[in-house]
């Protein structure tokens, strides 16, 4: 898909336009890849037996289709296999940058940037796509690690599946600055503002079993996202 | 519902009963409280037009029940309104503690704490159980902050609504700890650890209307969760 043409934007649908907020929706490209590859993980939503499930996952992005794995036997994985056109997903993910205090209890808010992508995931079966994508999948952990890592052997790969789901139902949805209060609330005492909240990673700790001597590689000892 | 007695721990169901790393599963009602307390969001997930729907929301627990609000116009609570049985839903809530970095690809995973309920929300419609609701969601977002803000008007509740669901069918999963890898891979030259991760915050910063002489409250000098 890397190679492909698209517009700038991805087209608003029924399911990707909000029913409340809609100056906060964003379709341009640029945006939705800039949070998904920034957000450590996304909560995969599918339907069984007709009923919502939601699960945590790491995905990776390449280009214009959004990658997720998972065991065989996992629940998702079953279920996308027995979809063989297409299981229908919703995959969200969400960056938090901070809490939104405002003077009335209503205005309250998070700054936040999202990402939701509906449509319908396949299975990955061509094994190149498949390897390409859980290099992806490390690398989006850290990159710089599918090449230090020892890679997938083929027992491996036969208990591990990947989806994809391609770009093209897709939104952004972008809270940014602080309060916005009613004007009669403004001459109020409490304190309006902003927390600035990110992720922060600590010093690495290595494994127990780990040789003194290996060095924490350069992509892990100023970690950020 | 806060003063009913409850087992220490919930009753797994085959909804709340993983296919995969069945020994990371916990029922604990002590452990599912202390994650859906800490983590500042959830993702909601709900079936809409056959298909699944995931969005990112506040949340708050009080006792054995868990609160969310939004706009009445808004999807999820337009959905619930049109189920006078119940929405079923899917809440999942995820802390994520650290990347885990393995010598081999396919053993990499995160230290993570998690919890998935699922039920059918139900509208609050009793006006002393939605204020508390709403004061519950501003003190999960900063402990004290329900008692130092204008409380909603009239409007401002009949422009609100909030969904309760009673953590009956529940469950929480936790990875903790290192890597484990292959015996014959703990040889390989590449450095295997986890690097921690936290949400962490970083000084207030006040709105621009905001007084000079406005100290910023205690709960959010340190704030952490």
């Amino acid at each position: 898909m890397e190679t492909a043409t698209h517009p700038e934007a991805y087209q608003p649908t029924r399911r990707t336009t909000p029913t409340r907020y809609r100056e906060r929706a964003h379709y341009d490209r640029e945006i939705v890849h800039r949070i998904l590859d920034e957000a450590l993980i996304c909560h995969l939503g599918y339907v069984s037996d007709g009923g919502p499930v939601v699960l945590p996952t790491t995905h990776a992005r390449r280009g214009e289709t959004l990658y997720l794995h998972g065991s065989t036997g996992s629940g998702p994985m079953l279920a996308a296999k027995a979809a063989p056109s297409g299981l229908p997903v919703c995959v969200t993910a969400t960056l938090i940058d901070g809490l939104v205090l405002a003077r009335s209890a209503l205005h309250h808010s998070l700054v936040y940037r999202s990402v939701v992508v509906v449509g319908d995931a396949r299975v990955v079966e061509d094994p190149a796509e498949k390897l390409r994508a859980l290099h992806s999948l490390l690398d989006h952990i850290a990159a710089g690690r599918a090449a230090d890592c020892r890679t997938p052997n083929a027992r491996e790969l036969a208990a591990t599946a990947v989806l994809a789901l391609d770009l093209i139902e897709v939104s952004a949805k972008v809270r940014a600055g602080g309060p916005v209060d009613e004007p009669e609330d403004c001459a109020l005492p409490h304190w309006a503002g902003v927390v600035p909240l990110s992720l922060t990673a600590a010093t690495p700790v290595p494994a127990d079993d780990l040789a003194a001597t290996t060095p924490v590689p350069p992509y892990l000892t100023r970690y950020t996202r």
